[in-house]
């Protein structure tokens, strides 16, 4: 195994990586200076490649991104909540939906199949037939835990299908573009996961236009179905409730109320194949996964 | 339905928004002026609410993205691609690995529960055992096209399992923290769903770290358990390839090969029901959706 942490001579033109230490000698064939990003339309940004204008269709202009663009990146991964209780009424604009959906609509597809539809609900009246089927899948739900921990979970605020002004429902065709898609052909679920790409990349779109977001999953599939009219073929995959909120928690709901704990990711880890619970080996990224300080500003 | 366009006075502090258009006036509560993401250690962002000491805990210091942030999370998403044949066999640093990792270990999950594991895999022998079956499976693939497709999907490059220096498989454990989970009462695919939406935040990390990742799908499950030493209980949900990249296409490769075309988002969309393959409501939204121009840079 080589070194993980052995620098490598920039090898091509957008290899040039920005350095995540400060104190680095910037990579030489860098073309996005750090900080760089910030301007997203300056000049250099969009100017030609004269060395090879036929390249210029086919790969990105100037695929480096910022330190600057990095870390707004992470900052959507960290800040993004599920929300629940803190949804405002306030309408989202047409051109922010319009943005946050075909945000979704560019999530990676298994043959490019495209397999999602997205069924935008504004009518109060569809929405409460959806939360009436909540609020019985609720009550069924709390019979299934422990008596010791029934309490705590009547008392979690685990929706805002009314609160919130637009829910969505994205729903997975299985049958677009016939029986054979590449990469469907041994792990049959791909378009499924497809579908549930689209549904992150909505997520994280949504938190960079400080929208909340939160997934309804205490329903009964049948009663989704009958509300929404959805055939049979289609199989929905996530009933998301999306709106601007009062405030985004700092950490997830669960975790502050001691419901479960954030696993140390290091112990989530294994190298080169599944030998434990947790490995011994690559103790070096595990130590360096413990230096990491994700903010959740 | 109150209209979508409608602007409402910012009721909280958290709720005053970067306004998309440039010609509106600024949000009077907006506490990060449109370009202040640039300076994400800027002295304002971490000043405590001096207002409201008790809620910081509880609530995220500084909510508000700023257009700059948004525009990065947009630009992530948007030249993101499933990489195939262009990876350089460049070391990553542990340090980047730790945080893509981390931005995986922080996507949703139902319930909190955390399902994923991470097998980091860069043993050579190990790459060559799963990329043997990947030939295997790829020749059965093959014979399912037609043959009128079956020469162009023989000559797609799809996957980079030998040519990246890492690869990385995300599993799920369905039985962790027991057999009821908030969320997946009912909807018992949760579990599986919440471990693609770390797939999903592990790809988008990456694409800030300028890291090329690619899902290979054309595998038979079993070899790549037995390859890896999975339990039987442990359901194996993705093979990524990660590295870093000679360039990345401006468009997903099997588009610019003409295996499928982008579909117009606006014939995707159904409005409070599923009508017909697209609905004659929300046209304001399908216009908007036309307007938006994803850069692909």
């Amino acid at each position: 195994m080589s070194s993980p942490t052995q620098a490598h001579a920039a090898p091509a033109r957008t290899h040039a990586r920005t350095e995540p230490d400060p104190g680095a000698p910037a990579p030489h064939h860098a073309v996005v200076p750090a900080g760089a990003g910030a301007h997203p339309q300056a000049p250099d940004r969009q100017a030609p490649d004269r060395q090879a204008p036929d390249r210029q269709a086919r790969f990105q202009a100037n695929p480096q991104f910022s330190r600057a663009e990095r870390d707004a990146v992470y900052r959507a991964i960290h800040t993004r909540r599920d929300v629940r209780g803190e949804f405002l009424p306030d309408a989202i604009p047409d051109e922010v939906l319009a943005r946050v959906l075909t945000a979704a609509h560019h999530a990676p597809s298994v043959g490019f199949m495209q397999p999602w539809d997205f069924i935008v609900v504004r009518s109060r009246e569809v929405r409460a037939r959806i939360h009436a089927d909540f609020v019985a899948a609720h009550a069924e739900a709390e019979q299934m835990f422990d008596a010791g921990k029934r309490a705590t979970y009547r008392n979690l605020k685990l929706e805002g299908i009314l609160e919130s002004p637009v829910n969505i429902c994205i729903t997975c065709d299985r049958r677009r573009h016939g029986p054979v898609v590449i990469g469907r052909t041994h792990i049959g679920a791909m378009d499924v996961y497809s579908a549930v790409c689209a549904v992150q990349n909505l997520w994280l779109a949504a938190r960079a236009e400080n929208l909340g977001v939160g997934w309804v999953s205490i329903l009964h599939e049948p009663a989704l179905r009958e509300a929404l009219g959805i055939p049979p073929e289609i199989i929905p995959i996530a009933y998301l409730c999306i709106g601007y909120v009062k405030d985004f928690h700092a950490r997830p709901e669960l975790e502050s109320a001691g419901w479960l704990k954030r696993m140390p990711l290091a112990e989530l880890l294994h190298f080169d194949g599944w030998r434990g619970p947790a490995d011994a080996g690559g103790e070096q990224l595990a130590e360096a996964i413990r230096q990491v300080q994700p903010i959740a500003r």
